[in-house]
Formats: C-alpha cells, structure tokens, sequence
C-alpha cells in the first residue's frame, strides 16, 4: 500500500517470510516493534544475526554447538558412547533431549533422502555415520529416530542396510497409539501399525 | 537447556518477546532462521533495525512517515483536507486507509487517556489537533474513530468537550452489529447499542 512507509513495509514483508506467519500477524509484529525500546530491537536483531555467525555444529555428530568444537553432548563424559540415535535434524534431538530419557549420543543426519527435493544419501551425513561406526567408537546400538513418512522411510531402509554387515543392534522408535490418546481419533494407519506391533502386556 | 547451544537460546528468547509468541514458535523461528540463507537474515535484521531508525512522524498529523517531512496522506493533493478522522494509533489509521473509503485526512493521537496507565491528555497529541482545528485548516468535520472501551469513551467524551466550542461538526464510526453476522452470536452491549441506534430502513 502507497500510504506505508517504506521501512514499515519492508520490515512486514521480511517478517511475513518466518514460517506460519502471514502479512496479518507480521504487521502486528512490526507495528509492536515499532513501539519497542530501541536497545530491544537491537538485541532482537543482533540475536538473529548470531543465528548465522555463532552457531557452529559439532564435527562429530553435527548437532549445534558454540564454537566450532564438539557439541555437549559428545563432550558430555556421563553420557553413554555406545548407543547412537539418529535424527533428521536438530528439532528431533532437541525433542528427544527434552525427555531426559536418553542417555547416548546423537548423530544429526541434516535432512531426509528425497528424490524429489533432489536429496540423495550424499547430502547427508551418512558417510560420518559410518565412520563413526566403523572407527573405534565402539558403538553397539543405533536408534533410528526417524518419521514414518515417505522420506523418512527411504532413509531408515538405505540407512538399515548400510548397517546390515556392520553386527550392531538397530532399533527404531515404537509407532503407536499416542498416550491418552481416544481409540476412535486415531487414524487408520496408525491403529494398523498399532495393532501389528502390539506389545506384550 | 544446558545442551541449546547460547546463540540459539537468545534468539528464541528474543523472538519470544514478539506479542504472542510464545517459546515453541520462537523455537521454530530460531530453527527455520538457522536454515536461511545468511542474506536473507541479514535482511530480515536490518529490516527490523530500520524500524527505529528509519520511520519518522508527519509532523502534521503524525502519521508514520518515511523521512522527517509530512505523510503521503497529508501531501496528497487528491484527498479532502476539511475532514479530519481522529485514531488512536497508526493501526487504525491503516484499517481505515485499506477500505479506501475515507477521502480526508488524519490525525494519530499516540494513544488514549487512560488514568490507570498515567496516560493523561498531555501524553497525547491533543495539543496539536487543537492546533490544526484553530489554525488555518479550514476544517469543517471531525470523525472520531476510537474504540467504545472505557479509555475510547473517556478519550471520545474529552475531546467532544474540547470540540464543542470551536462549532465543528463531530461524529463518531457507527457502532452496530457487523454485516453478516447472526443475532444470536452478538453480545448484549451490542445489541443495545444497535438497537438503540437503530437505522432508518
């Protein structure tokens, strides 16, 4: 619109691009900044800016880290060496992490294979897995931390056979019925698989 | 989270502080931010830099400008200059500016009195209304368009005191039921004041 001012406009527009954010919601967040102490804005800012510069991801399994060092996980000395879970990206291990329930380490694979988005195994850090497997790590267990959606499956059958000669215990995360969870809400698929995989009471 | 690497956290934490935003969201932001390229967050960054140092106020009806010079509204030639409609902020003024329907001109008063929040007359741009009222615009008719709540009311009735002597004619948006809308799903205020107001057919 003409009657905007420019840096107004251009601010809406930037903002709109943040994912599940459309013009409504980023004018909103533009006009709230725009009444925001100066010294707030900067912080906002220089804090997106450091998303770039400061976040570094760990050589060994290529969770983020702060320096361009090995990630707290895998400098974390309690933490259990031989059992690795794998995740697409961070936002899984993050979720994983949150539980407090795994006591391994990761290995972040940075995406799924998708032929169609024209990802192949070799964009992902699949030989740094291997490497780690085969090179004195010592690892006796893997956890495929992996959705059950196309790609994620392509990627759990390519990763699952790579493994095969290897000797080591590859488990994958349970599907099911989440908890609380009413029967008749439940997709079709989902009780399918529940259903088949039913466990011992 | 211990294992979060710093920069990500503060970037959650900052965007967080967009109004209703919460961590989760920030979280995903922080993440998708992580994924862009650096350019783009550049851009995004300084956008919102821009947003303090770059927007000024039409020294007329401060309006958001883009240099410290008067508003495209108020240097419009095309648009009626005996009619001035009164909002509280710019998020009104820019509701009213997208249906197109409003020829005149504005006039933004930073706010409302609000006696709860120390926001008194003098906090807002009143002085300067009266200014314009008294001072050569030749202004004929005042629209007030400020929302029915305890602070519109208060604002609304101080400012139709101030009006009263200098015989301009004032009015207010109509308060009603909105087009469209079931009678049933209407709050009783509403109704009243639809009613009481009610519109020859």
């Amino acid at each position: 619109m003409a009657f905007l001012s420019e840096p107004l406009e251009r601010a809406i527009e930037q903002l709109a691009r943040l994912p599940g954010i459309g013009r409504k919601t980023a004018q909103r967040f533009a006009l709230h900044l725009m009444k925001t102490p100066d010294e707030d804005v900067v912080r906002l800012s220089e804090a997106l800016l450091d998303l770039k510069r400061a976040i570094f991801y760990c050589p060994r399994c290529y969770n983020i880290s702060h320096r361009d060092e090995e990630c707290t996980v895998c400098t974390d000395s309690k933490r259990y060496t031989g059992q690795i879970c794998v995740v697409p990206d961070f936002k899984e291990l993050y979720a994983i992490e949150k539980t407090g329930e795994f006591k391994g380490r990761y290995h972040v694979l940075g995406g799924l294979i998708s032929p169609l988005d024209n990802i192949g195994p070799g964009d992902l850090h699949i030989a740094q897995l291997l490497h780690r497997l085969r090179d004195g790590e010592n690892i006796t267990e893997i956890i495929l931390a992996i959705p059950s959606n196309a790609e994620g499956e392509a990627t759990s059958f390519y990763l699952n056979r790579l493994f095969k000669p290897l000797e080591i215990n590859v488990s994958r995360l349970a599907y099911g019925i989440p908890m609380g969870a009413e029967l008749e809400y439940i997709d079709d698929v989902t009780l399918t698989r529940a259903l088949s995989a039913r466990q011992k009471f």
